[in-house]
């Protein structure tokens, strides 16, 4: 999965602030950030008038826009997506996650504080916050990061995320090339093979599995099908 | 896959105008429809100084909307997306989907021609052209439809495209209870059970494939893997 860090705090304490602080700096160092917004009271997207806008109007349920550098979706929700489902769903090819306004969600929090006088933490209490941006003095075991010290929070969460982000564990590689895999169809893949493999004599679940097949072989494999 | 209708003509001959009817009244049946809209030129989506469009401002890769009753994904490409790639990376639960500009691509076309003079078709000579709608006088070998006749093409939709959608080929129920599958899911797991199953005596690449684990059994797997 691609990792992920949640941007709490109250409202107008300086989260969007922060993110785009966050964003800008490390997509300049050369990672891709997916970002999370989360709306409780729904969002406005897409212009009137716009053909886009008249086709959700008419009543499709899902929209899509599509240009050659850019793609967008909006689609109708029975029941909101969790984060895990959001980052499983409609993420790839990200280096981190940075979502703004989950504080209930069960992942690592960074809260800000500040425009805000009060030196009131939301998450004081949270056992997966994890730093703090602030310039008030406050007593806490996270690291605190004042608004001039961002490129150290940045260079913190480069450290602490996206170089701890494991390497995919299912790699394929057709003629050498590797194919991209998303998380859940290496997690796919590794359950079938463990199920099949776990059978065999020498399987060692925490050993490394390798499968080989010349092409040669996936040749033959090709003609006996179109026979 | 879902199926996909095109709904192509020269600019201002009135596409959106036919997309917004098509879909109003094919969602008033209680169909699902996804619409998609080519923007040859870039789009501009998300309103300045909203939360979101500053994380987009800020360099991120893929910007996420969340909301109770929506999402909306917004993500930059490195190369235009094939209508392929297109339903099956973002397109899930809907019966139909309604594409508006694509008139180059190899799916059924619908050809508008309601408010222009000139009767000419810019797919006559395509083999995917599968209906016309146009007051004119014309003359050819596909249905044709006028403005004051969109409940008939409507059912011709239905009956041509949404009631033909094979049935998933593969089908998961875990105790009882089906499993929503992706078609490139489906693909995957049909492939890798014809590649197992096509060993064993008794194979029939046109057969029927039944698997039943009882709940017992996967109960004592479970058992077994956590020992």
């Amino acid at each position: 999965m691609v990792p992920i860090v949640l941007i709490v705090g109250e409202s107008d304490s300086g989260k969007t602030f922060l993110v785009e602080q966050v964003v800008s700096k490390l997509t300049a160092k050369g990672y891709r950030i997916a970002t999370i917004k989360h709306n409780a009271h729904g969002f406005d997207i897409d212009r009137k008038g716009k053909d886009s806008w008249r086709h959700k109007q008419a009543g499709a349920s899902t929209v899509i826009l599509s240009a050659p550098d850019q793609i967008a979706v909006i689609k109708d929700l029975k029941e909101e997506q969790s984060l895990d489902e959001i980052q499983r769903l409609w993420i790839r090819d990200a280096d981190l996650i940075v979502a703004e306004g989950y504080k209930g969600a069960d992942s690592p929090k960074i809260e800000v504080s500040l425009f805000k006088d009060s030196s009131e933490l939301v998450c004081s209490q949270d056992e997966r916050l994890v730093a703090v941006v602030s310039n008030k003095e406050l007593s806490l075991d996270v690291p605190i990061f004042q608004e001039a010290e961002i490129d150290r929070l940045v260079k913190w969460l480069e450290e602490r995320f996206i170089n701890q982000y494991q390497e995919p564990k299912v790699e394929i590689f057709l003629s050498g090339k590797p194919v991209s895999l998303t998380p859940f169809l290496q997690k796919l893949i590794r359950n079938t093979l463990r199920g099949f493999l776990s059978a065999l004599k020498g399987w060692d679940p925490q050993g490394l599995v390798e499968i080989k097949i010349s092409a040669e072989a996936l040749e033959r494999i090709q003609k006996d099908e179109s026979k």
